[in-house]
């Protein structure tokens, strides 16, 4: 069985992992979250094991053997494996280009609260980090989110065709970020990106993801990559 | 042959595609490039051109009718294709594994000097950029070199085993890309990180380069992700 290590009190970068494995219904165990509350201590002492590839940081899966890190790159091993992904080529890379752009943003979004010291608290960047979400809000939200517009646009119901893929999940997954982050301001832009919203709705809808979405294994947004710091928002 | 679409002013994202190329000996147009002074006019009109897989940004590569975008998918595709990573599935991980670590210290290299805003200039978030610089010099770049120095330090010369991969490549070019922004903390770190250093060297060496890295299509570093600000560097 696939082990997941992942920081237990957030939903994070290993939540898209998650949403896969859920939707997927492949079985995993969720190895600092079984250690309960000496999760943080049973992640750290597992990074610190001696690996062939070790993972710079988590999440990442352990699948016979094999350490996998990097989000992006757990998707794409699993997308390829489990069909939660296109099988030819050309619609494997299409699907990664669209996990690696989400990422891209997901990155962004975490910055938005730490702009300048990744080390330091976000008491202690406020200023910047005002700086940061009021670019980030009107620039980059709705530059990224065009662009799934536009491609939904042209396509069936999903980012590629007719089938949901991973890409998908994680789509749904960050529009569920940047609403609790940003509520206001997705508030506004929903009416400009229906496809997108019509997606979002779509995977809460998914049969698969059901029992998931609604069960206590769906930990909420609270301090981790997406957070809502009111004074960050705005129209 | 394929089509490599990128700002033709700076090395930015799309060299560590152009190395992979040019290491790999694979016939390719630089397309914005070959448009001299009107590249970006060119590279524009083509981002606006309708595709069913449209790029978000460049770099993008056009093969065989099918555009791939985002940096590491690029490689992903070229490095399967072409031999420039290993031919078993764990390897081809390991090594996109390395290529989304290297993404993400580029893209905190980028934020160095645009650290809350990427619409306005330097200039205009000084400050800003000075702490961000302090943090990303005195926590990030030890960090992630220690990393891949731990690797190099386990295994033979390159970083997915006997022979190059075009992640061998990508570190090479985020070593140069450091030491052209940051000389002073790159000069003092390099002691730390004798193998990624030596990596470095090994790469300078190879005779698949040695053509192109010598030639004008090699281009220096400018005003792109790799800036030298004096004041952003440091001991």
């Amino acid at each position: 069985m696939y082990e997941l290590w992942y920081w237990p009190s957030i939903p994070g970068r290993g939540e898209f992992v998650r949403l896969a494995l859920e939707a997927g219904g492949i079985p995993y165990r969720d190895m600092a979250r079984e250690a309960g509350e000496e999760g943080y201590k049973a992640l750290s002492a597992d990074m610190a094991l001696p690996r062939e590839t070790p993972p710079f940081a988590p999440p990442y899966l352990i699948a016979d053997g094999v350490v996998i890190g990097q989000t992006s790159n757990i998707l794409l091993f699993l997308g390829q494996k489990h069909g939660l992904a296109p099988s030819d080529e050309s619609g494997r890379l299409w699907v990664n280009q669209l996990q690696l752009t989400i990422a891209d943003i997901v990155a962004e979004a975490h910055d938005t609260h730490h702009p300048v010291s990744m080390s330091a608290y976000y008491e202690d960047q406020k200023i910047e980090a005002e700086r940061r979400s009021r670019d980030f809000r009107n620039h980059r939200i709705p530059k990224y989110l065009g662009w799934f517009e536009h491609i939904l646009a042209q396509r069936w119901s999903w980012l590629a065709g007719e089938r949901w893929t991973y890409a998908d999940l994680s789509l749904f997954q960050l529009i569920e970020g940047l609403s609790f982050a940003f509520p206001r301001r997705m508030a506004r832009i929903a009416r400009d990106v229906p496809k997108v919203m019509a997606l979002r709705s779509a995977v809460w809808a998914l049969a698969e993801l059901k029992d998931y979405l609604s069960s206590e294994r769906r930990a909420p947004f609270s301090d981790g990559i997406f957070r809502h710091y009111p004074e960050l928002d705005g129209d």
